[in-house]
């Protein structure tokens, strides 16, 4: 696990809350086997939730989460599963009761396209009985107290009025677009990254083709060569902030985001911003990447949603 | 007290803090001499911090801080000075530093006239110490997340960039204004509208006129007629929401805010939606409410400042 | 007619047309017998068009269109009928068709609620063909510059799109509160408007009740008091700019616009700055105006479309 | 010289002016040698102006202004020099002043980086001289109308307030950058462009290399190939909307505009959209001209201005 499951960890910590952590080599997904292991040695049933990030947002690493719910069951273990979604949720793929999700946390400021200052939590039955009885103290991020005033249409505290109208208009768009449409463009976009990555010479950090992520892509750079110089080149001659590498990875890699409001031309774009900005940097690499990620997009089919045009 | 110092009390038994609560009777401040005597008994300093409100939002009643610090001093009581100006500051004159406040807690949504989002906490040396040795489980709303990063001019967590950048040109309003402007504004609107509230033939909730807050008033409303009922039609009939009685209050007071973004003609205009309201609700007044306010604005001296025009 | 007409009358006489101006005393609309018998005086059909103004900007008095057209009929008379309606569409109840006008001018800015920029031309058969014969030299103003590229939902030059989306919300704005209700809105505002002017003991300039115009009133002052001077001083005590007199009105008159998105608070809180504005200047009025419309406004039947809530 | 200058005779034309027409080969700018040749032959000095477009919005063709005024310089004749700089003012350096020119018009939409409608015109001592002995009819395009009220700070007709605040914004940023900048940004992004088009292997229109344009460049198909098809293909599949070819140019040439708010990746993007597009469209190309500009643009001295960051 990278460092968004890690920030997680000194959360909770911080809480009071003991966590069996476990370490990742931060090019891999949530190893349902060892999820399983864990929990089938936990006989007397301590542990409480098994808590993972859908899509790492560090390392470009998609977890697979109904293969960890399949562990979860294989091994009888009560616990509940806790998925973070902040980077991947109305981007990817994800579905929380198909799934078996117990908690499931979003944001705004991702792929729905909208200012950060609204968080989502979806819970499920056995996990709002859980927190019912519950110790640990809390009052601003207790599910009771939004529950209460929601189901009259209420919000308990200041609402922020003004995002909630963002989130219908952003809602909207997805709908016009049609979720499916919305997950093929990212998949598009992610397949035309790693291309582009490939033909550079350079590594995807992701080692799981299965584990790829559709919203964001880390670069390795070679050894040597400061994937935080290259990020400042970019910036100073070019305006295009890149992710910095998080942790351990930091100095190691960049990151490249494609998710929310995007299209193929702005991932063409910045493409072709890392192309010149490695090139500047003076890191190794084959001047191919954005052909060869052009080459792909214009053979993808792209769905057009027959709505678009009717609503001028 | 009301009930925004109620709701802290409640959040503040919920974290594990043991409050000792000073009930009051909605239409006063906080009682200084109350204050002292608490502290004078509390021997071997068991109470950690006194917790007000500046300005009830629930009662439109403003205590008096700097009288609140003398009767701390008075009892030489290390206890900290912790004081919510949520709904006063950048509308009332607050001094921090010359009050002698140790924390302070303010909002966005109010006087700053931006929508809700950010939080502001001026935090004094004592209080910041007083917080390293704290046990209190926390962690998002732990000072030395915010502190470290700040100093170098960075956010620990996803910042809500929008909300600064209104923030600036909202700090830039209020400083083209004059903050002494700012507060007179609010004085004179404040004073308009209790005259209205008297010549109405009703009673302002708020008892002691050296606690009258000038940006919200509350108005009780006789036995028998419903607070509530009159909001209704005024939001009905004329598209203003008046704030509801919070708590005990409910159905006996309506709020009238004058607070931010406001000026002597919307503040007219909202107090004719009030008197108007009032008489579709068969609430038993003297249509003289406007016509008070209306003498008291002009004849006010309205200050104006000369960088207006010069903006243009 | 009054000075709308007269820019009018300057701009056709600068494009080299003769121009028979029939002057008004700008207290009453166009007089339906004198254009009857003007016409019919013009045996051999020298007069192309009658030009008028629907609402008259600068002395709030409406012609009423369809008593000209019955004149136009029983002269028997070739002429088309022009129709002025800047400061009427959208506010005040028009029909282009069914009144038998050959042409409507409009604009964006006024009962639209958009910024200036477009302007709207509705031209019947008749004119359409009259113009493809006139000899007058013209560009831009052409219509068939515009209607042949309209046709295929082009336009000839660039277009004003930001102009073009807002029109398409005010639209909707409009259709959801209902046409029916824009007027009798208007409606209720003229009418508490001049009930304010008579209860201050004030003149309207307007002479004929059926000509009020809905969407602003012009205001007489007794002689020897400066129009000016009011208006000076609510704009400097009150931010509120209130329409100059024009022409010969210059300093006899002011005028209160209650035109496109406005509600009953927004019009008290309007008549308020007025009141204010004229006992600050010294204008001998008994204050009783505010309270006059208050009565009438809290008296009146206020439709709300149900639509509306269906929104949110 | 191409369409703009052809819809300017055209409306000259229906205006009663006698034009002189000097047609050209689209593919060069006007030519002082032809110009001087014409007005040396004037000899009653019946030609009252010499007009011309600065940067031909159809064609990418930069006329030399100073060129063209020391040709009317050497043949002393008294016609007045009029420029459209739509397309090229705020991108392209243009010295009405220095460069000897009489009336200068531009437009709020390009360069400007606002919504169409407001339009400029800077007037010479010598042509405000004439325009006032002027017998062509005119009146909302008389200077006079405008130049009285601007005087005092005026605007003789509804301002459109919300675009001059735009124009201030736009200038505050203009100047933050820098024009010598800005003109440099726009050098770039042309030169850059021109090379993807040669690498292509495709034409440039602009046949004179004295005379690209730096805001847009025209691009020449083969023989057989439309460029509306090019054009409709990239529209649907990636959302861009090239310009298409105008007049006799019309499925010949697709334009790629690079004016206004605009940076390198912003061009990059662009030109990855027209080398896709080609290639869906069976044009015969080398797909190296992305390739080409990024080497370029990569190697290009990007000025910044320091004062960009003091903003923050």
């Amino acid at each position: 696990m990278g460092s968004r499951a890690g920030e997680r960890q000194k959360l909770a910590t911080r809480l009071g809350l003991s966590v069996d952590f476990i370490p990742g080599d931060w090019r891999h997904g949530v190893d349902p086997a060892v999820i399983e292991q864990r929990l089938a040695q936990d006989r007397d049933h301590g542990i409480k939730a098994v808590c993972v990030v859908h899509n790492e947002t560090s390392t470009g690493v998609t977890s697979r989460i109904p293969l960890l719910r399949k562990a979860m069951d294989r091994a009888a273990h009560p616990a509940l599963l806790m998925v973070d979604t902040i980077s991947s949720l109305a981007s990817l793929d994800y579905r929380h009761d198909e799934w078996g999700v117990d908690v499931t946390v979003a944001g705004s400021q991702k792929g729905l396209m909208l200012p950060p200052g609204l968080s989502f939590n979806a819970v499920g039955a056995k996990a709002l009985a859980a927190s019912r009885k519950a110790s640990l103290p809390r009052s601003y991020w207790s599910w009771d107290e939004m529950l209460g005033p929601n189901r009259s249409g209420f919000f308990p505290y200041t609402p922020a009025t003004n995002l909630l109208y963002g989130l219908r208009e952003a809602l909207h768009m997805l709908m016009e677009e049609g979720l499916e449409n919305v997950f093929a463009r990212h998949a598009r976009h992610g397949e035309a990254t790693r291309r582009a990555v490939r033909a550079w010479g350079l590594e995807i950090l992701c080692a799981n083709p299965d584990e790829y992520s559709n919203s964001l892509t880390a670069v390795l750079l070679p050894t040597g060569h400061d994937a935080d110089k290259v990020r400042e080149i970019v910036l100073d001659r070019f305006d295009m902030s890149l992710g910095t590498g998080l942790g351990k990875m930091q100095g190691k890699v960049f990151r490249i985001g494609h998710l929310g409001d995007f299209n193929d031309l702005a991932l063409a774009g910045t493409l072709c911003g890392v192309e010149m900005g490695l090139g500047l940097a003076g890191v190794p690499i084959r001047k191919e990447g954005v052909s060869a990620a052009l080459d792909f997009l214009a053979g993808a089919t792209a769905a057009r949603p027959a709505v678009r045009l009717a609503k001028g």
